[in-house]
């Protein structure tokens, strides 16, 4: 059956992807854009280089709005982004009936909490996974192994995470720079393709 | 690498072996047996049938008398088979690098906690897997799709979970019958094969 398996182009994401199709889903790589800046591209790339059906979903910029209010109004990102997330498995579910993210053991933001799984999948009548079963340095060594990876500071241009459209509606808000006072710069780890590919 | 998969011949420790096999793991289904009872025949034989190598990994007896001793004073199964599946993760990490389990997200017990499975990974020096991103009714479903499953009432020769030499202890114990008092009756799932093989 198709499943969604919302994507960002990092290894996280694209591991889920490749479990999923392993076990015979017909998996399709969706990116969430709102509409502020077309930072759904470099996961499309990613997608791309693996071969994956990749396809945007247009959400409400409404959300984004929301989720951007309680991250000026907290002057930190965890609750916006996991309200931002919510919406987006929301907005999903109502598009397809098994959905799935890269969220793994130990990530604290964004993660549903049991409940809200579980209301998500009976309210939308939908399956949704996650890699809950997998640790940090599991994740890592496998994708080592199975992905190219690119690893470099993070730029508007070469990530397709929820954090460039909020920084994008930050800037917009309170004047360029303003963002970076909330999401200081990170190196990132971007799949670029298939190890064997090398 | 050669990893540990905590098998009882059910569809949980089934799928995920087959996960970890997608993933390029060397997978070794291990069946613990505290020495009281065989029961560890029935996952052998589901191994076999999936093609799978299967190991027992012999644990000392200490371990399923504390356990009992636990269950007999709580007069529920629940912490005792906690401390259990504890102890014998414990032990497989003693043996292997990299350990996993069919844990899902929806089971109370046997269930590390997130504060259990860090220190399992920090002090052992391992990496702990298991479903804990997976629901119920995707492995239900999964699990339908990829093996040949018979439906059954659990005995003491067709299950090869904890309870079987759980119950022979109890009941060497406290005489014959006593355990079922504990363990009430239940229909369980076996993996007898691959379902393309039907």
């Amino acid at each position: 059956m198709k499943t969604c398996v919302l994507y960002s182009g990092g290894k996280d994401s694209s591991l889920m992807a490749v479990i999923l199709q392993n076990l015979g889903y017909q998996v399709e790589l969706v990116t969430v854009n709102f509409g502020k800046y077309p930072s759904w591209k470099p996961a499309a790339e990613s997608a791309e280089n693996l071969g994956f059906q990749h396809r945007i979903l247009e959400t409400s910029e409404k959300i984004l709005q929301d989720a951007v209010e309680m991250i000026l109004e907290d002057g930190y990102p965890n609750n916006g982004l996991n309200h931002l997330h919510h919406q987006v498995l929301l907005h999903a579910a109502s598009n397809y009936h098994i959905i799935a993210d890269g969220i793994r053991r130990d990530d604290r933001v964004p993660k549903l909490n049991i409940n809200q799984i579980r209301s998500l999948e009976d309210s939308k009548n939908v399956e949704y996974m996650n890699l809950a079963g997998f640790g940090h340095k599991t994740i890592d060594d496998l994708s080592r192994k199975i992905f190219k990876i690119k690893k470099e500071l993070t730029t508007i241009d070469n990530n397709s995470d929820y954090e460039i459209e909020i920084r994008y509606l930050i800037d917009e808000l309170g004047g360029d720079g303003t963002s970076s006072h909330i999401f200081p710069e990170h190196i990132q780890s971007r799949v670029i393709g298939w190890r064997e590919n090398e």
